[in-house]
């Protein structure tokens, strides 16, 4: 999808305003060259002022990438032409999942997800210097672009016992990531199905981004 | 899901009949331990004589795995105790696409699928020695226990203009790949949605394999 832009993406500074290695393997995989900032924004909104967890991943996808694009714009020389930042959480019965905070916080979570449906949003925050797209692209503050959007797909988790929950829990790998699994790795194995973006899922929703970005570059002034 | 088992597994000689390099990536990623030993069997079943892609994939994958049982079981003194094979199609409109046999073909097959929704199917044979697990599991052929499954998964892909498909081409992706793209890295960029098992599409139903592993291992005699 990106090939016809990727030479004008590579001649860019483009920052990944996310420490997540998920984020960072399916960006590379795709061929786009990005230095990865970390934001240090603390993901504490309150999840109860939030209608949805669609303006929840949005606003802390916002915070994330403006603090990290307001830093380059006063600390760097290199103003960078496109900062990338997401969140992503996990959504059953109207409750909102993030990283487990323990080994019990993680089993409570996979065991609700078990043998039923839960849905994955992650919202993105690209944000660009004002004077290089068109005006109609976004939202403008302080000179820069901010352009949202948000992806959400729905995930089936096979059946699991008690005794397959700890011994996943154990290989370590739930802790770092938003409900409790990682999809790409062992986790991969306690997926029946998923409807919509599979890369959503693992953090990132890769075909929405690269369409965003096409339709973006095309409006460059 | 595997967990439980894979003290056992991993004490086992596991012979994974196939050369894609997908299918090993899958397998080693969820801890699996395995020598490759693909088969030599030439993909050229008469796709008009099956009543489905399902039935083509299970016999084509029947075949390629039988080849590599047979041959360990004359040849080797150390017989496996599991024999895993897989072939995988995509099918839109009541045709089989493979492979695509040159750069025209593979325009052809994505410019078809653009826009819309296709399936893919992948077969699955595990076949293991007749005297290790009970006779409810599968049929039984030459002291041989054939377990098959199959799994179907449903992509949606992007529209796609022909510019984005001659460059996706260029990046060289698609020509080992059924359907002419890999879901798992740039063509990952092409796909909107998948409503199934993803790692279905990259080749190996993943979830469904470790659940009948784990249905398998438990019949152990």
């Amino acid at each position: 999808m990106l090939q016809p832009i990727m030479h004008v993406l590579n001649a860019q500074r483009i920052i990944l305003a996310s420490g997540s290695p998920r984020r960072k393997h399916i960006l590379e995989n795709v061929g786009l060259k990005f230095e990865v900032i970390p934001s240090t924004f603390e993901e504490k909104l309150d999840k109860s002022k939030f209608p949805s967890p669609v303006e929840y991943v949005l606003e802390t996808a916002s915070q994330k990438t403006l603090q990290v694009a307001e830093m380059l714009k006063t600390k760097s020389s290199l103003v960078p032409d496109l900062v990338i930042g997401a969140d992503t959480v996990v959504s059953m019965d109207g409750k909102i999942f993030e990283k487990p905070k323990d080994k019990d916080d993680a089993f409570q979570m996979l065991s609700g997800f078990s043998g039923g449906s839960h849905t994955v949003y992650t919202g993105v925050v690209l944000i660009t210097p004002s004077n290089v797209f068109q005006t109609g692209a976004g939202e403008s503050v302080n000179s820069m672009r901010i352009h949202k959007f948000h992806e959400a797909t729905d995930v089936s988790m096979a059946t699991l016992t008690p005794e397959i929950v700890r011994a996943y829990i154990e290989t370590g790998e739930p802790m770092d990531k938003a409900g409790g699994y990682g999809i790409q790795a062992i986790g991969g194995t306690l997926v029946e199905k998923v409807n919509g973006d599979f890369f959503n899922v693992m953090g990132f929703p890769l075909c929405r981004f690269a369409q965003e970005l096409l339709n973006l570059y095309s409006q460059k002034k």
